[in-house]
């Protein structure tokens, strides 16, 4: 699969990923009016999640659905992230559900054939999330990650493994240097290295790819050193403060290597004052090419 | 909400809570026979799960539910989710939802709401998946962690954060040791003690407390002399490996400390030669006095 998204991402010449992390909060008011319940609420998020989808499916190569949004909303919000999955499939955007799910090996088992895999009910009964793209956390070690990697190489898939996280608190754990000299988030890094290799694919990048954050430049540089087979989602662009200038760091010569994923900067971008005179969805649809424009300033895309 | 679980624990002289991770597989061939879609197995999964809560609720303290074996059989494995964490409140027992979820704070904000908190729909509708505790991964630090305390103390809920998991593999990341002479899952402890220090209870107990496996004798005992205000949650216990007679280091002198999953061994106790001639919910409960006598052999609760 991560072929799959490099070959988008040179046919669009656009290393970005919109985050369809719905808060009713970024709707406009008049779309909330009559939300009173989970149901109101997962529907006009579903309607604008559409609206989003349509608006940029032909220029940005993939979505990345935040179950967090949905599962706020109970079984009624998970009906509406299910149908954005499917939704985005549908447009033919490539679909990566952030999940940062973590457990032991049996358990892994359930969450991996919920969203990457499926069960053993028969033909008739598809996977519960269908998705291209999980991002994990390897907290557990090599046993929670296994089934993932076996529905990754059965099914055609991907993921993203915590290594170095976008938030201001990342470091307490992530940057703390272990006694053999490693950090630990490099030590992870390790294990996502020796996890992917064997699923690399043509562009010499593994299915098995890292969640690098945009907002801390030394420890992506560091990361992009270290694991030269392993493709990253970028979180922390714009809104949470990282740079273009910055992450490019993460990028190899032919412009590959990364997909920096932004959220409230596409679906909040009609409430900017640039885009005043636009719609909502027509204002994410100029966000986005901002956003490619932007990125693609310090990362050249080879053909 | 740990004093409640605590005052349950000593009224009931059982330190245990049975896991509902109710995998088809664990269900006898009648009730799965018409088994065909995720409805029909969220149905009997939710019938069976309702037999097992009539069957312990009035000799087990707590249920832990493991969301990923509902997730697997999506929008309507979630509606069973849902249900089965109603009914067991409902039957007056304490319920922990097993999600081991992290994120970014502004996400985490979410899953709290999901589980421990509500949203602003305002309120006719409650919390999406109302649970008293929930399992937590701390990978990302503080403020990942910092909207469900904040939950926690609005709400009177409680959470387990993982130190150091059950399962083989564990050690990976969480034995190593750091520069500074501690391991990753004592440093982790470390965390988990800081954030709770403000919601201490009665019995000397925080609202926030560990996953600490019964799998690792030493490392448990390690925690337990380092975290004295930290109440486990102890996974492990059974078929995976766990004995009452290791896991006992995790308990003070007056029996308290720690609760010890089970599920399998309860779910599936009427497969086991010594419960043929009882029914499956009539084993469980059989099963479930087993295991607290089990315990209380070597954990002496005083009132």
């Amino acid at each position: 699969m991560i072929d799959k998204l490099i070959d988008r991402i040179i046919e669009f010449k656009n290393p970005s990923v919109v985050g369809i992390d719905t808060s009713l909060d970024y709707l406009p008011q008049d779309m909330t009016a009559d939300v009173k319940d989970f149901k109101s609420a997962a529907d006009v998020i579903l309607e604008f999640n559409k609206g989003i989808i349509d608006s940029v499916c032909d220029i940005v190569p993939a979505v990345k659905v935040q179950v967090a949004y949905y599962e706020m909303y109970s079984v009624e919000g998970m009906f509406a992230f299910r149908e954005t999955l499917e939704y985005a499939k549908k447009k033919g955007m490539i679909v990566i559900s952030d999940i940062k799910r973590n457990d032991i090996g049996s358990t892994a088992e359930c969450y991996s054939k919920a969203y990457l895999g499926r069960t053993a009910l028969g033909a008739e009964t598809d996977c519960a999330f269908p998705s291209d793209f999980v991002t994990l956390n390897g907290y557990l070690g090599s046993d929670g990650i296994k089934p993932f990697i076996d529905d990754i190489a059965l099914h055609g898939k991907g993921a993203f493994i915590l290594a170095k996280t976008s938030n201001k608190s990342s470091g307490e754990l992530q940057d703390l240097t272990l006694k053999s000299g490693e950090t630990v988030y490099e030590y992870m890094g390790g294990l996502i290295a020796r996890w992917g290799k064997d699923s690399i694919g043509g562009y010499g990048y593994s299915d098995i790819g890292a969640v690098v954050g945009a907002t801390h430049k030394k420890q992506a540089a560091d990361l992009r050193a270290q694991l030269p087979q392993t493709f990253f989602l970028i979180p922390g662009y714009g809104a949470q403060g990282g740079k273009a200038e910055d992450l490019a760091v993460c990028f190899d010569n032919r412009g590959l290597g990364g997909i920096v994923n932004s959220s409230r900067g596409i679906l909040c971008a009609y409430k900017q004052d640039r885009f005043k005179a636009e719609s909502i969805y027509k204002s994410a649809r100029l966000a986005a090419i901002d956003m490619a424009g932007d990125l693609t300033e310090y990362i050249k895309i080879k053909r």
